[in-house]
């Protein structure tokens, strides 16, 4: 079987064979349903499977992959491998031709349906560095941070897919100066850089998943843009945390990538010092050798490596359940910002600015502390994918900043 | 017609023809559906309608209230108009009869698909009191408290019917003293008596609900046991809030009590000092005069009054979509831990043992300052229903403590 696929891959194409991430499309007015990313095409998989007598072909028949997440790791192997014989050797070509749809064809649609959202938080980077701009003069890293994955729940109804374009939030924030707050538009409208881990398999209440058992419930990975206000956020987030000032969207890059194709990318975890309580330690367990990149209006203003995370995926999902906390098919749970140890690798504004004191320098000559209306933000990201130097690319997560709307005061009268 | 029902209704009944609160139940291995409870009875009430050729019929036969709720105020008021009538009006009776079940005769099931759940923080009382706990020598109260309704995201998919037990979590806490933190059973469990609203009216992304909007949005109102583990919430939750230490276990009383329902128990909201800004202001605002009791083993040892809440209903909603969340329908909202002036109106036990510094003696002689194995909690609550005096009860939410189940060490090895 060749390393390659008989389905043309352009150079430096994101879906090459060693990819293959799953993601929900339709065509015109046709019923959205799955289908993989190979080169430039999304492959139908229910006509697919169903011309093959498959037995798994009616998972692929929704609009959602909550039903082929919930089969399970066994069935998740099965079906990439069941693909990869089909793109690899070309006698399957006639056969699997007739399914292969363009993807400029094609509208992406939700990937699927999130069940519960935890925003973990580790990047020791980020965290220090918000901690230093949310709380001069204390340590920037509570107590805590190197014993737990501090993490946070945010709102799973505000997930949506990648494109959809962000409106600046309206909401209570207060100037350091001033007496009382006033509620408006925020001027502190900020981008998160963060990956996303889509739980498949799910567990029952009280039933703890260990480090090195990551792989047999996440399904996959994708790309999030936790957008964030800034100003809503430093108000209200004591003492129990964000709350409006990270809930008006998030925002999914639309193809799930397998954890079992990210394989190449993983890597040794960082060192960690503390050492961490048992349930937080595994045999098995990894870093992903992840390249992020953000760009405001095109240009590239950061390349976060996501080696870099201090908590590993085993580890915060460890931590989520350690508790009992029940998993569902569709919770999903993101990395928190990714930033390195230097201003070419922060993946936030307000820490590229460090907190609006040093305006960032866009390649146009216009500079931002914040983001303004009309800009788009746009994260992408790499891994490598096997033998002779092949990468994967994630689906892009983009979106463009809309002005507010601007309540007529007040409200209640309308 | 009637004020009472031809149903009869015995004397202290939480369910008079005032209340016609509504729940999910089944009969032996009959599918799980819609009723309406009335005195020792549940009205089975999708056959009723379909024996009517009422247009609603079929939102009743699902084992969830959400394709019901998600019909708005208009069906909910009609549907309520129409079950009155037959429940007042004695010439339904050989109608409605045959599809009376006695309560003692089914199972309860959770009444609705939750989807975002967010509690609040909403009794001045309460948040002075953890305060005071959690961060002594501090004002007990953070500078925003008295600007906008503090809330976060707690976790839906452990939000569970009542009568589930509670297993005791296992978690991270730390002791003041102790350098490090150790990972085993929680040792300060606690529960806190809430009363939680139910969304039946979806929006759309950005559009602001106003406080005199709450009862267009809002279907019904529960009791809600928010299960805390106070010393891993206590090493957690800086800097973002609560996590682990409130995502083991949220209980739910079975049956949700129309908005309409209340209309009797809406008072005047306490007064407000500041006076909020617009956006939490409105001419039609409204408190909710409903009187809960927390009983251990049985004995009572709180009667906390949701009269002398701060936030009201209508603030909490119109904040929470403030900066554009949508709503969805079976989304919840709780107020937090209700409490009062007083040690007799603490709605959890971590302030009635003042931290757990001064034990709260039992009927029984024992003495508790957090929850042990085998203890059961159960909160209930009445409101006034009209004239005469007559009163309604919410279902009561109830639940016993399991012990721990703790993990061989390390998890990792399992």
């Amino acid at each position: 079987v060749a390393s390659t696929s008989w389905v043309p891959v352009p150079d430096g194409s994101p879906f090459p064979v060693q990819n293959l991430p799953y993601g929900v499309f339709s065509r015109g007015d046709e019923d959205p349903r799955v289908g993989v990313a190979i080169g430039a095409y999304v492959l139908d998989l229910a006509p697919l499977a169903a011309s093959e007598g498959a037995d798994f072909a009616s998972v692929f028949h929704t609009p959602s992959l909550n039903p082929f997440m919930g089969l399970g790791r066994q069935a998740w192997h099965a079906v990439r491998h069941w693909l990869t014989e089909r793109l690899r050797d070309e006698s399957y070509r006639s056969l699997v031709e007739p399914e292969l749809v363009p993807l400029d064809q094609v509208r992406l649609h939700m990937p699927f349906a999130v069940g519960d959202y935890v925003d973990f938080y580790a990047s020791e980077h980020h965290a220090t560095n918000l901690g230093r701009i949310l709380r001069p003069g204390e340590p920037p890293l509570t107590p805590n941070w190197k014993h737990l994955p501090i993490g946070y729940h945010g709102r799973a109804g505000t997930v949506r897919l990648s494109d959809t374009s962000v409106r600046r939030p309206c909401g209570q924030a207060k100037a350091p100066d001033a007496e009382r707050p006033v509620f408006g538009p925020s001027t502190r409208l900020d981008f998160e850089a963060e990956v996303g881990f889509v739980i498949g398999t799910p567990t029952l209440p009280g039933e703890r998943v260990g480090v090195d058992q990551v792989r047999d419930h996440v399904f996959g990975v994708v790309l999030v843009n936790d957008w964030s206000a800034r100003d809503i956020q430093a108000w209200e987030y004591r003492p129990l945390g964000p709350f409006l000032g990270k809930s008006f969207l998030t925002s999914l890059s639309p193809w799930v990538v397998p954890l079992d194709a990210l394989e190449p990318a993983m890597i040794a975890p960082p060192a960690q010092d503390p050492e961490p309580l048992d349930h937080l330690r595994g045999t098995a367990d990894f870093g992903l050798d992840l390249d992020l990149e953000v760009r405001i209006n095109g240009a590239v203003v950061s390349r976060p490596r996501y080696a870099q995370m201090y908590w590993t995926p085993g580890q915060m999902l460890a931590h989520l359940t350690s508790g009992g906390a029940a998993l569902r098919t569709g919770d999903l749970y993101a990395s928190g910002t990714v930033s390195g140890p230097t201003p070419a690798e922060y993946g936030s504004l307000v820490e590229l600015s460090a907190g609006g004191a040093r305006p960032l320098a866009l390649a146009d000559g216009s500079t931002r502390t914040f983001l303004e209306d009309g800009d788009e933000v746009t994260i992408s990201a790499t891994a490598p994918a096997g033998a002779g130097g092949v990468r994967l690319g994630f689906g892009a997560v983009t979106g463009e900043v809309r002005p507010a709307d601007v309540p007529a005061a007040p409200v209640a009268a309308q």
